[in-house]
């Protein structure tokens, strides 16, 4: 049984609060193992990669074989139905022209004293992208990582797939062929990483590691973050619901068991202001859950983290929405617009009744891989700024630094920092002497 | 004695990676103490931070005595001589004006499948600014890293500043007021970290965290990663200058000296196309290292990590520079503008004679906060974007959903994610039953 809250009962913010601090994860503790598998990479290379992966993947592998060849990548590609690729590929060009609307600009300009300044942005030169194997193997999230590195102009851009038993999904090949992936290479988990950040005798390391993998891969990240960049640790995944009543129930509970059928410890919660509609959509999930194939995951996270919550109005829903910051945000409601203005934190916003989240992992356009964990209230989703480092530019005349350059020494001196306050003076003196 | 290379000798790049390679940070392993004192903080609130701080501050705080009130604030600013308040008002004005620029916008468009697709950005409600005590208490990094803050419309502004033995620097307290910040608390240290992470009964959480600090606050930052957002880790300070031999050996003496004055492990490098003017150089170095105040700092930096490197040319000082990724660039060359078009990584380029980085520094308008330690490859300094994040929109017609729903149904089914296509698949049926 999920929670039901009305905001109209006595201790509700109580019970709110508790459900906003649930501890959905227990993220074993791997640090140490991590550590030492990170260490054996960084001094041994290929040997330690490939040792790694006989024991965890019980695969043989050797520096020649780790990363596929076109042959195998065709041979592999040739077995997805027709229907598959042209799902993929419509897919991968939508991403594309979305991603492409977030390319920033440079800017170069002059101020009143003279100075130029400005900053000019620039693709990271390597990226690589974690691909999970098994059942988590994703051919969309390769299509969301890879996609805005390449809009960005990354050079080099990498895919480190663990391949247990030597299987690997077509599909995470055809998708990293469609996104222009350089190299896939046959391994995973915190020895790929490794491979990533410190390269090794085959891997040359790369600038910028993303993807999603377990906790070993999420701890390993962790590990080189600073010696690479990385994106987010992603938790779950989550959905919250704002529904006026106006909607089919069982659409909404469909839409709520898309986001429980992830994992046991995804969330999902139903925001209305129609306690009928609440129970009608719970109902709704109850029948679902007679025949989903992912019913017990789907069960599971809704009988412990599922939530209806009944409001007055949707300015409450929202507030407590803002306050859950969730990863997905459906509006379910006759005026989605105006009630999106309303929220401030939500990774990314479904808007009216024919938008169910599900597009939005498949072929909307926007990035599917967002901020969970109510880190909404700070961060945002992967896009091509992720693959981007932005370089600052500043250029003073003479004049300008006659204007500017009094101020900077006093600081300097205020802050006794001598030397800085005499590259600034040793200047001005030639100035003026100049002028004599 | 700092390090010689030239690319002309044999062997140079060996040494050139060696270099690069250079350990410079020996952090001490504080992480099981900090994680104490944020489980204490967490736990026991503000009577754990007052017990800290009186350990480690020497110094006695009540719950209400936790803040400066606005009476203490305007007494210790009046302290401040006129020409600094004015230096920090022109330092203040120049950063808003360039980070004003920084400012995203927002975008809405309808594509050719009738989806209505964007985003838009938001601040973060809360952020708070770790201000070092001491020494390194500077007065612009409040600046730096408060005024993208408020530009990018954080409501709450927060800072925490340890002050040992009960004295704080008025020039922080004076940037803090000109900036905008809302409180300006008396802790510092991993228990202010934690303060602002978790709350208090006294200070309430923040969304985002930034400034620099010691190793404790950048273990503790490293800790509460993903509670809340945080800046980069920031390691020590480095300059490289590529000079053609144009300019005043003494100006780039002292430039160089400017990141070395501000800690034994800052590194400053020179990259020239001139041997002699790179000698010229280092003996300037050497003379400025009879007098200056910080010599004793300066001169360990210029001796463990500085480099004299002698290039061929600019095209080969650029892949240099490129490899190492500096934090603070400078182009002390004839023609700076066509230089910096070769330079791919870097956090902060300064172009010409007259702008030495200390005028970046304070006044020239970019932000000071820049990576560190080669990681300009993969981030950039400080910007409005740290104390953003966007939200992205979907809204699909039923024309939309018809003509991507199809393709995003059958990638849900590839992915054994079966409920994700029948949120889809429920409507397209609902919308095909409705044309019959």
């Amino acid at each position: 049984m999920p929670q039901y809250l009305s905001t109209r009962e006595e201790g509700f913010d109580a019970r709110f609060t508790d459900l906003l601090g649930m501890k959905r994860e227990d993220s074993p503790d791997v640090d140490a193992v991590v550590a030492e598998i990170i260490a054996d990479v960084r001094t041994r290379g290929d040997a330690a990669l490939i040792e790694l992966t006989e024991r965890f993947d019980r695969f043989s592998l050797t520096p020649e074989s780790l990363a596929f060849t076109p042959e195998e990548i065709a041979a592999e590609i040739a077995k997805v139905p027709d229907a598959e690729r042209a799902a993929l590929e419509l897919a991968a060009e939508r991403i594309r022209a979305y991603h492409a609307r977030q390319m920033p600009e440079d800017q170069r300009w002059s101020d009143a004293s003279g100075a130029e300044l400005g900053w000019r942005w620039g693709p990271v030169s390597a990226a690589g992208l974690y691909v999970p194997g098994g059942l988590a193997s994703y051919p969309s999230s390769v299509l969301m990582n890879a996609i805005p590195a390449k809009v960005a102009g990354v050079e080099r851009l990498v895919v480190v797939c663990p391949t247990p038993g030597g299987v690997v999904n077509p599909l995470v090949l055809l998708a990293a062929q469609i996104a222009g992936v350089d190299t896939v290479y046959r391994v995973g988990g915190a020895q790929a990483i490794a491979a990533l950040a410190y390269g090794t005798q085959t891997i040359a390391p790369v600038d910028k590691i993303t993807g999603p993998g377990n906790a070993f891969v999420a701890a390993a990240k962790r590990r080189v973050f600073g010696r690479v960049g990385i994106d987010m640790i992603a938790g779950p995944s989550e959905i919250l619901v704002i529904a006026d009543g106006t909607g089919d129930p069982d659409w909404i509970a469909l839409d709520l068991m898309s986001q429980a059928e992830h994992d046991e410890s995804a969330q999902a919660i139903l925001i209305t202001t129609d306690a009928e509609f609440g129970q009608a959509v719970a109902r709704a999930v109850e029948a679902r859950l007679e025949t989903l194939e992912r019913r017990a995951i789907a069960g599971v996270s809704w009988r412990d983290f599922g939530a209806v919550i009944v409001v007055r109005d949707l300015d409450e829903a929202a507030e407590l929405s803002n306050r859950v910051a969730p990863e997905h945000l459906e509006l379910c409601v006759a005026d989605p617009d105006a009630l999106s203005e309303k929220i401030t934190h939500a990774g990314a916003i479904f808007l009216g009744a024919y938008t169910p989240e599900a597009i939005g992992d498949y072929v909307g356009g926007p990035n599917h891989v967002l901020p969970t964990a109510r880190s909404a209230r700070f961060s945002s989703g992967l896009s091509v700024l992720d693959f981007l480092k932005r370089t600052t530019l500043a250029k003073m005349s003479p004049g300008a630094l006659r204007a500017i350059g009094p101020a900077a020494e006093c600081l300097a001196i205020s802050e006794s920092l001598e030397a800085h306050g005499l590259s600034v003076r040793a200047r001005l003196d030639a100035l003026n002497e100049g002028e004599e």
